[in-house]
């Protein structure tokens, strides 16, 4: 059989330390297709770009060796990233996107946030399996190696097993050495969310501004979650899904009546 | 009791049209409180700002009459909006958050991709009752005024009787007049995708970009689906959740070795 071809994106951006662990990690699995941001795309959720235009253009990316085809660097989102991919840069469909490994968690509701997890979802909706890693902590100079030989873990499985149709995995690593993992537990992602507390400031011009920040706040006690996992220092594998059906309230909705 | 306080935020930003007949339909029904982005944020999704600061402004907005509190504009994504409402612009949370009326369908996969969406979606995770509303059709000068009506039944059912926990409500209204409206159907979110062309460009400078572009595809048969409803001149009433697991995945990914 050909070699797996693997698309590898994120969302910091295509110089950060995350996605060369990552590309690297996938040498040992296929050949490998780096898009991703040129400038970090944190936060955007899944924005893609519809007022702007797209710009992709070739990257001297610094690893993959021979097993890399090709790198590009995007101005746009990290769903435009994996849409432009599959659609004009990569000669083939990928057989596995991956994205990340982000640098800090995407846990919880912050899933809905993320970037990295935007990607893996664009790709699953497009019908290609995807994975989204993350490494837990925002250390400067954080140790991507531990993350990297989960990531070729995870990615090996998927590409031998496949996933259930419209099944992505949201996969998150603790921090700290590779030793102090204690395996890797199936979770659900927690109830929780930001409290915020804008930080108000004011510029030269006398103008108020805010900066968006807050306080986490766990509002999930149970212990099959995200968040235990990683805070038991077990690496999280979420399955998600883009069907945002609350199904259990159809019915009792149904019944009302509403105009 | 006192009046309801409804907070009414858009994507479309602050001097869509949308917008003022949904703040004109919720003056029926509370006082409002606007809060809005001051340029439109279409397909930004859970978007947040980090890594930029937010402002808000005083803003004259042209309806809501007595019933008006305030209204600001945002420099910021809807999400930004409703978290910088409740944290620092509103004397008091909002008992009901409206979202819209977003000019063209929130329907299926565009739903991930939706500001309008992503409003109420922050509103519900901060644990206020919430709902988004649409507009199917793209044509300029469309007549907010059947969706309006829509909008003050919906959000007066969901004041008298409150959502289930953690559920939103994803509205979207058929194009077209009041009489043409054969009813409200409770729906789920159908499964569909965008199938990507993107459109290649040349700058003056001969540099290349792209235009996002693309097909909808219906991926879906059933009768109980948004999109089924509004081709059937029905007001679609999807309840959505943010918890993205696919729980009918867990048990079965956690039979298998990850590590």
């Amino acid at each position: 059989m050909a070699r797996p071809c693997i698309l590898v994106c994120n969302d910091d951006g295509i110089d950060a330390a995350g996605i060369l662990s990552l590309a690297s990690a996938m040498t040992a699995l296929g050949d490998i297709f780096v898009v991703a941001p040129v400038e970090e795309q944190s936060a955007v959720g899944h924005a893609i770009s519809m007022r702007v235009p797209v710009r992709a253009r070739n990257w001297p990316f610094d690893a993959g060796g021979p097993s890399l085809m090709a790198a590009y660097a995007v101005r746009g989102t990290p769903a435009d990233c994996v849409k432009i991919a599959i659609d004009k840069l990569m000669p083939r469909s990928p057989d596995l996107v991956v994205s990340g490994i982000n640098h800090g968690a995407n846990t919880a509701v912050n899933v809905l946030y993320s970037g990295t997890v935007s990607a893996a979802t664009e790709a699953s909706i497009l019908g290609i399996d995807a994975v989204a890693f993350s490494l837990c902590g925002y250390r400067d100079g954080a140790d991507f190696g531990p993350a990297a030989d989960v990531a070729a873990a995870v990615a090996r499985g998927v590409l031998e097993r496949g996933l259930p149709p419209g099944v992505l995995l949201n996969v998150n690593v603790p921090s700290g050495s590779r030793d102090q993992i204690r395996g890797a537990l199936v979770t659900r992602q927690a109830r929780a969310r930001w409290e915020e507390e804008f930080v108000e400031r004011f510029d030269p011009f006398n103008e108020r501004y805010y900066w968006l920040s807050g306080r986490f706040v766990d509002l999930d006690g149970g212990s099959n979650t995200d968040l235990w996992a990683i805070a038991n220092d077990y690496v999280s594998i979420t399955p998600l899904h883009h069907d945002l059906t609350a199904n259990e309230a159809v019915a009792e909705l149904s019944r009302l009546d509403w105009l």
